[in-house]
C-alpha cells in the first residue's frame, strides 16, 4: 500500500463526499490558545446558570438517581417535555407533550429532519446566508440545497415564491424550507410579521413545510416580541428549540416539535441515533425549568447581552473602518458585519489570526462557498466587554491593512 | 384532507420505509407498569456508582464549570479519551487517544459507522442473532444486512467464508462485518480464541473491515478474559466501547476507536450529528475514571451480576420446562432461552405480559423476522434476585400453557 493512500477509500459511503468540517468547528482549538481573542464561537454565558446546576443535579440525584442513571425513552421524558411546553407557551405556542421528542441539542434534531425527508440529491430551501450547523446536518445526507436571498427583514417573499416557480419548472418540489425567522445566524435579522404572514401563504400555497429554528427564542435584550411562525401555523411549522443559550449549551438538551405524523418518524429515527438523549441531563434541565428561577437568571443573561452587544457596536463604530455596514441586532448572540469594498475575509482568517483576532468568514453561512466573502460573524455572548473592545480594535487594524493593500494593487 | 390519511406522506425520505421501532423499545412502556416483572430491557445496576455519580459531578463544578456547560469539540475531551485508552489498556489494546471519538453510548457509534459506510442497498454481514439496536441503526441507512449464523463457540468462520464467496459470485462486496464477540447481545456466546484468529484470517484475506461492539468487556463474571480483536489486528477491526453497562447509561457515554482516516470522518459524521457530546457528561466520565474506584466499583457489579445470573439459571432449572436450552453466560447482562418444542416467542409475549413477565422475542435479533420465534432473551442484570426469581416462574407458567397448547392442537 502507497504511503499516504487510504486504504478504505473503496468502501465509503458516497455522503462522505459531501461532508466537510464546519469553518466555525476547524476554528475551535484556536479558541483555548490564550494570546487570541476569539470572536468566532458560539459559546454564551453560563456564569448565571453554574450555580444552578449544582443545585439541580443535587436535587436530581436525590429523588431519582434511578431514573437519571438509567436508559430513557427515545421520545423524551414526559417530566421535561411539559416543562419545553411550559416556555413554548411564553411564546405564544399551543403545544402537547406528545408531539415534542428531545434531542441533544437543536443540532440533533436538524440532523434527525434531515434523515426523516431527505433522499440523495431532494432539493431543500434555506436562507442565505443561514446556520452553518444546518448545512452541515443537511450535507451529511446529500442535499441540494438552494439558497434565498434575505434582506433587513428577512427572507424576501417574492424571492421564495421564485425559486418555487423556479424548481416547479425543472420538475422538482422541496422537501421543505429551513428557516432561523428571529436574530437569525449569522445575520441577526428577525423576521418582520407582515413578511411573517406572507411566507406562511407562499408555503401554504405551494404546500411547502417550514422548519423553524428559533434557538435565540429567550434571548431578545431590545425591541418587542414577535410570534413565531409556528403559533400562526401549526400544521404547516415543524419547530426546534434549545435550552443551548438559555441555560446550557454543555447539558445538550433541544428539542423538536412536529406534527404527530412526523413526530412518530423522528422518535424512530432518534432511537436508531442514540437511544434516548442522556436522562440525567433531561432531569436537571427538567429541574432547573422546575425551579422559578428560570426568569431571572434570563434577566441577568438579556443585561449582560445586551450590554455586550453594545460594547461590540461602539467599538465597530470607534475601530473598524468606515467601509463596514453593521445592523444592530435585537437578540441573538451575533453582530453580522459586511465590508463594503472588495476583500475576502475568507483570506483574511489567516492575517486576523496573526493579528491576534478570529472571526467566521461569511463564506461559512452560504451552501455556495464564493458567497459572503465580504462579510464576518462577530460574536458578543462568549468574549468580556474588555476583550471585545480588544479583538474589535485588532480586527480593524487588520482591516485597515487589508483595504490598504487591496486599493494599493488597484483591486 | 381524508382523516386518518398522513398530510406529508409524500415528502419522507424513502429510507423512513426501512425504520421501525425496536422490539425492546417498544417494550419501554411496559416496564414502568409496577404488575409485570420486566426480564426484557437492558438496564445496568446502577446502585454502586449512584453515590459516585455525585461526587464526581461535585469534583467537575469545583474544577471546571467553564468547559463543562459549554460547547466542545466533536472529538470529544482529550482528558476523557485518554482516560478511555486507560480502561482500554486492561484488555490489551494499544490505542492512541487521537484514533479514539467519543459518541453518546456505542449506540452513536454504530449510527455513525453506517453514515460513513453504507449506501443504500450496500451489503453488511452480521451474526445472526445481532444487537437489535445495530439493526435499527444499520436499517435507518438502507443496508442490505446478510447474516451469518453463530453457534456455542460464536461466528461459525467457514459460514463467513461461504457467504463472502456467495456474495462474490454475486458480483458484490460486504462494506463491514459487525459482531459483539464477547458475550454476545442476545446470545450470551463468547467467540473463543481459535475462532478470532480464524475470523480475522477470513477476514484479511478477503479485506473485510470487522465492527467490534465490545460493551460488555468489563463484565465479565466467571471464566478467564479473552483477547478483543482489535488487540490482535488494529487495522482490521473498528472497536466500540461504552461506559454504560460499568458507569451508568444514563450518562450516555461510548466511543469509537478506529483506524485515523475513519476516525477523522466519523468526526464529521458526529458534528454533523449533535456537534459534541455533552462536554458536562464527558467530565464526569472523566472524574469517575481518574478517581482510582473504577475497580473497585467493578468488583460489586460483577459480584451483583454473578448472582443474579446464577439466581436466574437456577430459577430456570426450577421453573421453565425441560424442553429449554440455555447455555451459561460468562458475562455480560443476558441469557439466552431456546424452546425445543414449536412455539412462536412473538405471538406469546401477549400472553405472558397478561401473565406478568416481560421478556423481548428472539425475531428482534433477526435481520429476517421469521427467525429466532423460538428464542427469548432474559435480562437479569436489572431485576432483584426476589424479581428474578417471580419473573422465572411466572414465564414458566406460560411456556407450560403454551407447549400444553401446541400439543393439544398437534402443533
Amino acid at each position: 500500500m502507497a504511503s499516504g493512500v487510504d486504504p478504505y477509500r473503496e468502501i465509503y459511503s458516497r455522503r462522505t463526499e459531501q461532508m466537510s468540517g464546519s469553518e466555525i468547528r476547524a476554528l475551535f482549538s484556536v479558541l483555548e490558545r490564550p494570546e487570541i481573542v476569539s470572536l468566532a464561537g458560539g459559546n454564551t454565558y453560563t456564569d448565571a446558570v453554574a450555580g444552578r446546576v449544582a443545585e439541580c443535579v443535587q436535587a436530581v440525584l436525590a429523588r431519582a438517581s434511578g431514573v437519571a442513571l438509567q436508559y430513557g425513552p427515545g421520545t423524551g421524558l414526559l417530566g421535561l417535555r411539559e416543562r419545553l411546553c411550559d416556555l413554548m407557551a411564553l411564546e405564544g405556542i399551543d403545544a402537547d407533550p406528545h408531539h415534542v421528542v428531545v434531542t441533544d441539542g437543536a443540532q440533533q434534531g436538524l440532523e434527525l429532519i434531515a434523515k426523516v425527508f431527505v433522499d440523495p440529491g431532494d432539493v431543500i430551501l434555506t436562507e442565505a446566508p443561514t446556520y452553518v450547523g444546518a448545512l452541515s446536518a443537511f450535507s451529511s445526507y446529500q442535499v441540494n440545497a438552494r439558497s434565498v436571498p434575505i434582506d433587513e427583514e428577512g427572507l424576501i417573499p417574492e424571492e421564495l415564491a421564485r425559486t418555487i416557480i423556479d424548481l416547479h419548472g425543472e420538475g422538482r418540489r422541496a422537501k421543505f424550507l429551513y428557516m432561523v425567522p428571529t436574530f437569525q445566524n449569522p445575520s441577526g435579522v428577525t423576521l418582520t410579521p407582515s413578511r411573517r404572514a406572507e411566507i406562511l401563504e407562499v408555503c401554504r400555497r405551494s404546500d411547502l413545510l417550514i422548519i423553524e429554528d428559533n434557538p435565540y427564542a429567550q434571548v431578545r435584550f431590545s425591541g418587542d416580541p414577535v410570534t413565531p411562525l409556528r403559533a400562526l401555523a401549526p400544521d404547516q411549522v415543524v419547530y426546534l428549540g434549545t435550552l443551548s443559550k438559555v441555560f446550557s449549551p454543555g447539558i445538550r438538551i433541544g428539542w423538536v416539535l412536529a406534527p404527530q405524523p412526523i413526530r412518530e418518524r423522528l422518535v424512530l429515527a432518534k432511537e436508531a441515533a442514540n437511544l434516548c438523549t442522556a436522562p440525567f441531563n433531561q432531569m436537571v434541565a427538567e429541574e432547573y425549568l422546575s425551579s422559578g428561577s428560570t426568569e431571572e437568571d434570563l434577566q441577568i443573561v438579556r443585561k449582560v447581552y445586551r450590554e455586550r452587544c453594545q460594547a461590540m457596536l461602539d467599538a465597530i463604530d470607534r475601530h473598524l473602518p468606515r467601509e463596514v455596514v453593521v445592523r444592530p441586532p435585537e437578540g441573538g448572540l451575533f453582530v453580522w458585519v459586511t465590508v463594503t469594498d472588495p476583500l475576502n475575509t475568507r483570506d483574511m482568517l489567516a492575517r486576523a489570526l496573526r493579528g491576534g483576532v478570529a472571526y467566521v468568514p461569511g463564506t461559512a453561512f452560504y451552501p455556495v462557498k464564493t458567497d459572503g466573502k465580504q462579510s464576518m460573524r462577530l460574536n458578543f455572548s462568549y468574549p468580556s466587554i474588555e476583550q471585545i473592545e480588544e479583538g474589535v480594535e485588532r480586527l480593524g487594524r487588520v482591516l485597515d491593512e487589508e483595504l490598504e493593500l487591496g486599493r494599493s494593487l488597484g483591486i
